[in-house]
C-alpha cells in the first residue's frame, strides 16, 4: 500500500477496500504515515464522500486502534447516549443517573466543549472535586458499584480518532458525515455497550443546520452501529433555540439537579424522559417506549434518580453537598439583562450566537489551552413564539469579567428576532426518530 | 489570517484574495504554516479549482518567494521555451543553440525526469563533465558569453514552488491546472525573460491525455504570462507517439546533434524549427513565423547552431568532443528488438508505457534518490500509420542490466496496437496554437 495511491483514488471518487483502510489507519496511528498525507486524504473524503462499506471499515479501523472495553461480566445491559452537541444541551447529566437507577449500566465516555457547544466533562468539572480522568480500572469500579460512570476519552480508547480529530480541527476537515460518524462510533463502540441512543441535533445552534443533513448523519450512525451488532436508534431533536433555560457549566448542573428533583423547564425534562425511555427500551428493561417514559418519571418522582446522581458524584470524588445545595457551585459576580428593543413575538433565535456569547464570557475555549470559567453563562427568558414587551429581558448574562462583555452582549442582542405576528410554526422538540 | 479559514473557504468553493494568497504562501515558505495545512489546501484546490485572479496571485506569490533574475543589461531579447514533458521530448537541446545563434538570449532553467517523462538536465548530464548546477553568477557569465545557458532550479529561484512541488508529489495533488500553471510560470518568470513559448503536450504519452485539458492549461499559462507583461504563446503538440526515433538520455543527445547537423528524424526537426521560429517571432528577431522558420533552417544549414551547441557544452564544462563524435557518449552493452506479432498497420501507441519502459531499464527515477543510467533507452522503428510485417522490429531496447528486462519488454510489446486497416487519421505534429 502506498499512501499517495489511496489519496489519489479517493480524490478521483474511487472506493478503498477494507484492508486498505485498515492499513492506512494503522500506519497513521503508528506514525508511519505523516500528517500531511492524512490531511490531503481527509480533504478528499470531505469533498468526495465515502461509501457505506468504507465508513464501516473506517469506524472499525479507528475502534480497533485501541482497547475495546468488555463489561460482559457485569450484570445488566450496557447502554449509552451520545449527542452531537448544542447550546444548553445537558441531558447526559440527567439521564445517566435515571437509567442507572433503573438497573441498566451506563459506561459514558464524553467530550469537552467544542466551538459554540458545551461539553459534559466541562459541566461535571464545575462540581468541586469531580474527577473525569479515571483510569479504565477506576472506571470499571465506579460502573460496577453504582451502575454509571462519567469519564473522558483515555489514551487507550480509539487513539486513531484522537490523532485524526486534532488534525481535522486545524485542516478544515471537520464537516464530513463519514468522518463524524467514524469519530463518534469508534469511541462509543469502544465502551463495550449493547445499545446506543443518538441525539442528533438540528437547527441554528447545531452543527447540522439543515434537517436533511442531520437525518443523513443519523442514518449513517444507526447503520454503522447496527452493522456492528448494536441496538441503535437516533432521535433528531431541535436546536433552533437553547435546551432548557440555562447555559454555562455550573448553571447547567443546577438545572440538571432541578430536573432530577422533579422540577426544571418542560422542554429539558421532556427530552430527558424521552431519551431515557429509549435507553430503557433498547436496553430491554421495558417492552414499550411508554413503559420507559413511565419508569423514567417514576424514578424522578421517587427520588431514586437524584440519589443515584449523588452516589456518582461521591464515587468520582465530587462534593455531594451540591446536590442538596446547588448554591455551593461557583456563580458569577455580575449579571446583565439584554432586553427587547421592540414589542412582539420571538420569531427565531440565532442559537449558535448564544453559544458563542457563552464562550466569549469565558465559559468555553477558543484555543485548546484556554482555561474555562465554570461560573459564567446565560439565562434564557424567552422561547420561540413567546410574546415580549419592549424593554422586557430576553436573556441575562452571568459574567465575572467585563473585558469582552460588549462583544457577548452584541451577539445576544442580535440573536433574537422579534416580529409583530406570532409565528405560525413552533419547532417541535423531536423532529424524527431514525432506526426504530 | 488563519490558515484553517483559507482552507475552509477553498473547500467551500470560495475565492481567496490576492493578499490572503500572498500571506499564505509567504508563511508556508517561512515554515510558519505546517505541511499538513498546505496539503489540505492543495487538495481543496485540486477538487474546487481556482479563479483566474487567484491563479495569477498564486503565481506571483510563488515567483516573489525568491529572486527574480534581471538580465536587462545584456543586449538582445531574452526568450525561453517550456515543455510539459513527454517521451523523446528533446527540442530544448536543439532550439536553445539555434535561437542563441540567431542573436537572442536564452536563459533556460530546466527540470529533471518526472514519472515516465524525461528531463533536460538528465539528458545534458549524459555529456561527460557537463555541469547544470551553475551558481546564478556563473549562469549570467555563460549567458552573456554565448547567448544561452542551461541550468537547474537553484535555491534562489521560486523556493515556494520547490517546497510545494515536493509536497504535491506525495499527496496526490499534482493534477491541477491551477497548480501546474503557478509552478511552471513562477519558475519561468523568475528567469527574467521577455517572451516564452510553451509546448503543451497532449496524447497517450503526455500528462494531459485529452486535448481539451491541454488547451485549458495552455490558455491558463498564456493568460498568466500575458498578465505579467510577457510575450507568450502556447503550441499544443502531439504526444500520442514518441518525438523522434530515440528516447533515453545519451541517445537523445545523439539525436539532437543529428538535427543540429541538418539530419535527424523529420518530426523532431519540424517541431524544433517551429518552436525556434516562434521564439524568434516573440523575441522580435523576425517579423513573421515563416521568416523565423527560414532563419532556423539557415542556422542549421550554415553550421552556426551546431557551433553554438559546442560553445555551450564547453562553457558548462562538458566534453566538446561529443559534438563531432557522439560515440563518445555512454552507450548500452546490450540490445533487444521487440517485434510485431502480426502484420498490418500501427493504429495507436500507448506512449506512456514506452516512457515507463525507459524508466524500468534505469533511464529514469522511480524514487527521488534513484541514480539513472545515461546509456539505456529505446529506439523506435515504427510510427502511427506505418505498415509492419510480422516479425519486423517495432522498437529496440538498449540496456545494461537484464534484471527488469522482461518488465520493460512487456510494456513495449503491449504499447503497440496493430490493425489490418491503415488508420484513417494520423495525429498531426501540432494540434493548435493558443495566444498568437
Amino acid at each position: 500500500m502506498r499512501a499517495v495511491d489511496l489519496i489519489r483514488r479517493k480524490r478521483d471518487s474511487g472506493e478503498l477496500t477494507r484492508e486498505e483502510i485498515e492499513q492506512f489507519i494503522a500506519a497513521y496511528t503508528a506514525g508511519d504515515i505523516p500528517d500531511y498525507q492524512m490531511s490531503a486524504w481527509l480533504m478528499a473524503v470531505v469533498l468526495r464522500g465515502m461509501t457505506r462499506p468504507e465508513i464501516a471499515a473506517l469506524t472499525e479501523a479507528m475502534l480497533h486502534s485501541g482497547s475495546v472495553l468488555d463489561f460482559s461480566d457485569l450484570a445488566g445491559r450496557k447502554v449509552d447516549k451520545h449527542s452531537t452537541g448544542g447550546v444548553g444541551d445537558k441531558p447526559s447529566l440527567v439521564i445517566a443517573p435515571i437509567v442507572a437507577a433503573g438497573g441498566l449500566k451506563v459506561p459514558m465516555i464524553s467530550g469537552r466543549g467544542l466551538g459554540h457547544s458545551g461539553g459534559t466533562l466541562d459541566k461535571l468539572e464545575s462540581i468541586p472535586g469531580f474527577n473525569v480522568n479515571l483510569s479504565l480500572s477506576e472506571f470499571r469500579r465506579v460502573l460496577s458499584t453504582c451502575g454509571c460512570a462519567l469519564i473522558g476519552q483515555t489514551a487507550e480508547i480509539a487513539p486513531a480518532d484522537k490523532k485524526i480529530y486534532a488534525l481535522r480541527d486545524v485542516t478544515g476537515t471537520v464537516e464530513s458525515p463519514a468522518l463524524i460518524c467514524a469519530s463518534i462510533m469508534s469511541k462509543k463502540l469502544a465502551e463495550g455497550i449493547d445499545a446506543l441512543v443518538l441525539d442528533v441535533k438540528t437547527g441554528s445552534g447545531a452543527f447540522m443546520k439543515k434537517i436533511e443533513d442531520a437525518a443523513n448523519l443519523a442514518e449513517l450512525l444507526v447503520e454503522t452501529g447496527k452493522r456492528m451488532g448494536k441496538n441503535v436508534v437516533a432521535l433528531i431533536t431541535d436546536m433552533n433555540q437553547p435546551l432548557g433555560r440555562k447555559s454555562g457549566n455550573a448553571m447547567e448542573v443546577v438545572e440538571s439537579i432541578e430536573v432530577l428533583g422533579g422540577g426544571g423547564p418542560a422542554d429539558l425534562r421532556d427530552l430527558c424522559v424521552e431519551l431515557a425511555a429509549w435507553m430503557f427500551l433498547l436496553g430491554e428493561r421495558v417492552k414499550t417506549l411508554d413503559e420507559g417514559k413511565k419508569l423514567s418519571l417514576d424514578l424522578i418522582a421517587n427520588g431514586q434518580a437524584r440519589e443515584k446522581f449523588r452516589e456518582i458524584v461521591g464515587l468520582q470524588g465530587g462534593d455531594v453537598g451540591v446536590v442538596d445545595d446547588p448554591a455551593r457551585l461557583a456563580h458569577a459576580r455580575q449579571t446583565l439583562a439584554v432586553t427587547a428593543a421592540t414589542s412582539g413575538y420571538i420569531s427565531s433565535i440565532q442559537c449558535e450566537q448564544l453559544g458563542v456569547a457563552g464562550v466569549v464570557l469565558g465559559g468555553g475555549r477558543e484555543k485548546k489551552e484556554d482555561k474555562i470559567d465554570p461560573a459564567v453563562g446565560l439565562e434564557f427568558h424567552k422561547r420561540i413564539g413567546d410574546a415580549v414587551e419592549r424593554g422586557e429581558p430576553l436573556c441575562t448574562l452571568h459574567y465575572n469579567s467585563d473585558a469582552r462583555l460588549p462583544e457577548a452582549r452584541g451577539l445576544v442582542e442580535t440573536a433574537y428576532k422579534i416580529e409583530s405576528e406570532k409565528p405560525k410554526a413552533i419547532p417541535p422538540l423531536i423532529h424524527r426518530v431514525i432506526g426504530a
